[in-house]
Order: structure tokens, then sequence, then C-alpha cells
């Protein structure tokens, strides 16, 4: 296995670059916009989602601001790890690829935090429908799976047939959560009183999230349709806006002017300590 | 801490070799065939899942399913990362070991799904069983630390004695995970009109989950009694076959000729929303 | 991109210097003992708890039994992961940082480990104050979230600015995990009749855990006041003692010496299946 060793000085790991991939994501002014205005408005959202919830006092609207507010304060650590370059790799493109043999910036930390911040906004939904939690749990392995298959697609660089057999499996995954926000949860969002607003967020989520394996196929992971890193990074970035900031701040926004309705669940909610004193 | 900087670059670091270990894998036709029967009985359990949930539609009965569907899915996608070269690394085994100073190839990636994988099936055991949240948190934390401490096992090479501490560490965590299954959660399942099913898939589980840890201890990884990466490699799918896709298959059929009594277990359930509307 | 090749070649890669890393631990007697005698105290932790729980019955409280022996567990594996050197690189601190150039020692297993460990800490003060599913959830995301970004905290190298904002933004997310601690929690608690010791464990939880950012701050990942690896791992060891080991075994007495009260809850709580058989 000598061939092994030496072939390894030829090819550049993940993760030894952050000082290099940092002075490339500088001198690309399309790619560390992407980046810098995720951030700026994360921090907008962080601060007026606290202004918002500074009223909430029933304890189950508290639990989902709560979950709302972690989805920017994610989504901030996530764009910082971006811009400092910490994940951020280079990777060299397989025989297949249309950038074949070139090395391109994977923003493979992107997936990370995807595997983090999914799962709150799926967990925020799940609490507004008032699912069962076997349910959500179930969803949300669903989602990690997807996110973390994902991640796997962007990396695999020995071959592009399995690139896109990643990218398969990702949406097969994708369609255990499409399933469950288009025909399980809607049931019991309209039982808990929360039809409209679950309605609204869940078709925001789910026309958002068809959005990030377009922006992947079309990018230069994907089909390199479009060859810029920096444009597929604002695909990615404007997908994030919506789907995250907005998303959060219509939640917020109903949770404070409906806590009435999210408090009366509370009471027949039987994993409620406080429902059980009689 | 010069000594550092240079030795680095005679070691083979993990994840830079992905095509070196892709034409490794590809040249090992016991290896490479113990990855592929894999794949191809994973794309088929998810095939005839589907078909067999088609019919399934009492809620609590259609979480196990999906539950039970993401099983060969993740499946599916860890064999992926393990043929595309993503997920195997080459390890030098230290001195002690029977290979001692060898470069042989770690498929770390099995750990890293199984991470996935087995909470999934603890989760469906424990959503049959109908056991209290807490139970099941406990015991999917104990078995996620068990597989982590396993990939630990797997990747030291600066110690022969610190690889079986962790397999040490890695076995206690499996015996919280017996113990629930063993002695606390039967008496749930007999609860919740499910003990005959429960009883025979706790029995395929904790039968099958025994023989990764003798898999190891006499493989390349361990004692190396089987000095074949291949033969290795089998030893672990023919379990994950039967752990896997037979067992999701006897649960599904069980769930699918049964779904009044899962059903009626919502009915009891406090956690269902729609069983609190009187 | 060819620059990116060539730097690579100059930075020392995490995780490929696992022989190297073990013998500089050896060879610093006030770092290793700090590891060792982490090992040390968890395996008499393990023994004792083991013993303490033996007469345990009630299903909740065997629960929190479970939950709280799976804390000195994985701090026994973290250390282990230390002192073989696998969870520890070499990181090269950026320029502004006090020891700007040099290349120092980075126990980043410790933060892997933490999101592991901290949620079971917060997971058997949940379950003993019985809070709300959906408030536990979101405390342990918010948890994972800190330790992650405190990961990251450590392992940037590229800036000294990104190494602060990413602190600042892991005490967000323990922002987060302390209001839930301090403000939300102890009405459960109390209405669960476990006021007094979830009052006590969680003052040893908060003051506790104020300590390890404290510890990076002044720390060498830090403004390296103290400039000692061995030193600054020391601190972390001796909070994960007081965090750990002590919090785990008043815990334990607790329920051991409360067993009633802990089941008298489980009467009460709806998400038992036991409990609702009239």
């Amino acid at each position: 296995m000598a061939s092994i060793g030496s072939a390894a000085a030829t090819t550049t790991p993940l993760q030894t670059t952050q000082a290099d991939v940092l002075s490339e994501i500088r001198n690309d002014v399309v790619l560390s916009s992407s980046l810098w205005a995720n951030i700026a408005l994360a921090g907008v959202s962080i601060l007026l989602f606290v202004y918002m919830g500074r009223r909430v006092s029933a304890p189950r609207a508290r639990f989902i601001w709560g979950a709302t507010l972690l989805i920017p304060l994610i989504s901030l650590a996530s764009y910082l790890g971006l811009l400092s370059g910490l994940t951020v790799g280079v990777v060299e493109l397989p025989p297949g690829h249309a950038l074949a043999g070139e090395e391109v910036l994977s923003q493979w930390g992107r997936y990370l935090t995807w595997t983090l911040s999914t799962p709150m906004i799926l967990l925020a939904l799940g609490l507004l429908a008032d699912v069962d939690v076997g349910s959500l749990f179930t969803v949300i392995a669903a989602d990690i799976a997807m996110c973390v298959t994902g991640l796997a697609a962007a990396l695999v660089t020995s071959s592009y047939l399995f690139r896109w057999a990643f990218y398969a499996i990702s949406s097969a995954f994708f369609l255990v959560v499409l399933y469950a926000l288009l025909a399980e949860w809607p049931a019991a969002a309209a039982d808990a009183g929360a039809g409209e607003i679950f309605g609204t967020l869940r078709s925001l989520t789910v026309v958002l999230w068809l959005g990030y394996p377009l922006v992947w196929a079309v990018g230069v992971e994907g089909l390199a349709l479009v060859e810029s890193v920096g444009l597929t990074s604002w695909g990615y970035s404007v997908l994030d806006i919506f789907a995250k900031y907005v998303f959060a701040f219509l939640l917020l926004r109903w949770v404070a002017a409906n806590e009435s309705t999210v408090a009366a669940r509370t009471a027949r909610s039987g994993t409620d300590p406080t429902a059980t004193d009689d």
C-alpha cells in the first residue's frame, strides 16, 4: 500500500487550508458578500426576536419562542464558520463532472449546521402542530439523515456517479420529511387550533426547502450550469434568509399574538406537568 | 514542536485518500461484494417496505412504519459511503497488534452510520413497547455513546492498549442498552399488547448486536485472528442484513397485520393530541 | 489554486499526529496527571454508582439512575480519547493571539464529548423537574450548539477575532441554557416535589458551567494569561470532577433516598403507559 502514502501528498486535505481559504474568500466579493449578508441579518433577527419575545409568558409559548430563537443563532454560527475558513475545504472534482480536475471551494460547513438548524425548524413546526413525540422524532431523524447524505454528496470526489447517488438518497430522506409536513401534520395542527399559521409556515418551508437541492443541482457541486462558487453560495444564502429569518419572524409574530391559543393547548397535553394539577 | 510537523508527513491522513481507497476496494472482490450485497438488499428492502406500508393508515402505525423505513435508507447511504471511499481510511496499526506497522483499510464510516441507524432500531422497539420518553432518551444516548467509542477503538493507532480500553467502554454502554432491552422494556411491551412481537425482535436484536463486538474482536481491527479486511467486512455485512433488513421486515409485517392493536394504544397515550378529544 | 496545495504541506493537519501527541502528553507530567486523575475518578464513580443503584426499583427512578450513570462513562471515554492522542491536535495560533505563531496542543475532544455529556446532565435535571418534552428538547439543542461553537472557537486558526466571535456565540447559547435552569425549570421542579434537590444541583451546575468559559478565556486558547497547556487542562479537569462526578453522586443519593417521591410523579405523568391503567 505504499502507493496510498505517496498519493496523499498530492491531495489537498480538508481542514488544513484554513488561512488560505480565508484569503480566497476575502478576495471574492460575490462570495464574501453572500456570507456577510447572512451574518448581518442573523444578528438583526436575534435582536428583533429577543425584543418580540419579551412579553411572551405562557410556558408552551416560551418553548416555541426559545426553539425559534435558536434558528438565527445557529445560522450566525454557521456563517462565521464559513467566513473564517474553518468549515470550508478544497475539493478536486471527479472525472465526469463539468469542472473535472479543478479544485473548488466546498462549503461543507453548511451541511453540518443544517443538521442542527433544520431540526429546530421542524421542532418549532411540530410543537406548533402539537404532534406525537414519535412522529417528531422520526421526521427529525429523516431530516438529519438528509443533511448528512447531502454532506456526503458534496464531499465525494472519487466518482461523479456516487455524488449523484448520495443526492438521490438525500432526496429520498427529504420525501419522508415532505410526507410528514404535507400529509401527517396538518391534521394535528388543525386539531390544535393552529391550522392557518401552520399552513403558511409549512408552505414556506416546503417551497424553500425544494430550492436547496435545486441550487445543488445547477451549482458548482452538481451540473455546474452556474460555474461560480460565489453565485452558488448566494443561492443558498437567499434561501436561508427566507427559510430561517422570515420563517422565524412569522412564527414568533403569531405566537406573540396568539399566546392564549398556544397556552390553551397546554391544558390538553398530557406531557405538561402543570396540566395534571387538579 | 518541530518534530510533530515533520512526523506528520510520513503518516497517511484519513480522508485524503478517497480515490486510492476506491481503487483498493474495487480490486478486492471479497471486500467489494460485501458492500454491494448490502446496497442491493437495502434497495430491495426500501421498495418492499414502501409497498408493505401502502395500506397502513393509523397514525401511530404510520410513525413506526416511517421509523422502520429509515433503517434501510440509512444503511444504503452507509454502504455508498464505504464503496465510494469517502468513509474509509487507512490506519497504521500500533505495536502489540498482530498486524503492527501494517496499513489496513478502516471502514470508520460503519461506526458513523451506526450512530444514526441503531437509534432508529431502538426507537422502533421503544415505540412498539410504548416506553417512557425518558427511558427511550437514556437508552438512545447510551447507544450513541457505544457507537462513538467503537469508532474511537477503530481509529486509535497510538497504542494497542487504548484500542481495547475503548472496546471495554463501548461494551459498558452496550450493557446499559442490553439491560433496558432485557429487563426494562418487556414489561412495557406486554402492557401495550405487543409482548410477542417485541420478544421476537428483541431476541433478534440482542443476539445479532452481540455479533458486532465479536467480529471486531476476531477481525483485523482486534486480535486479527481473521486477517482479511474483506472477510471482516463480510462479518459486519451479514450481521447488518439480519439486524436491519430482516428486523425491519418482521416489524413492518406485524404492524401491517396488527394495525388495530397499535392504534388502540394511541387512545391510551397521553402524548397524542387526538386522544384527548372527548 | 496551486498555492493552496503547496501551503498545505507546511501546515500540521489535525488527526495525523496521534503518536506524536501521545508522547508529548506522556512527557508533560502536569498535563498527563490532569487526564489520569479524571480517568481514575470516573472509574471509581462508575463502580460506586452501580453499587448505589442496586436497590432502586421504581421505573422513573431507574431512568434517572441510568441517565446519571452515563455521565461518568462518557467522561471516561472522553479522557481516554485525550490520553491516547486521538482527540488532541496541534493548532498554530493566529496573529493577535498572545502565543501567535506557536503550535499548541488543542484538546478538541473535550468539546466533542461535552456535546454528549452535558445533554445527559440536562436530561437528568429535566427528568428530575419533570419538565415538558419541548422545553427539554430546546434546552438540549441550545446546549449542543454551545459545545459545537466552543469547538469552533478552539479550532479557528485563521483569525484571532473569529475565535472570540465564536466564543461570544457559544456564550449566547449558554444564556439560553442558563435562562431555562434559572427561570423556567425551578417552578416545574417545585411542582414535582423535587424543589430542594433541583435547587442544589442547579446551583452546582450554573456555578461550575460558568467556570468553563472562564478557563477558556484565561487559558492558552483565549487570552493565554495562563500559558501552560497542562494548567489549562487541570482547570477543565477540576471543573469536570465537580460538574460530573460530584453532581451525579448528589443526584443518585437523592434518588435512592426519595424513590417514593420520584415514583409518585410517575402516576401523574401522561407519558408513562403504566400510569394510564386504571
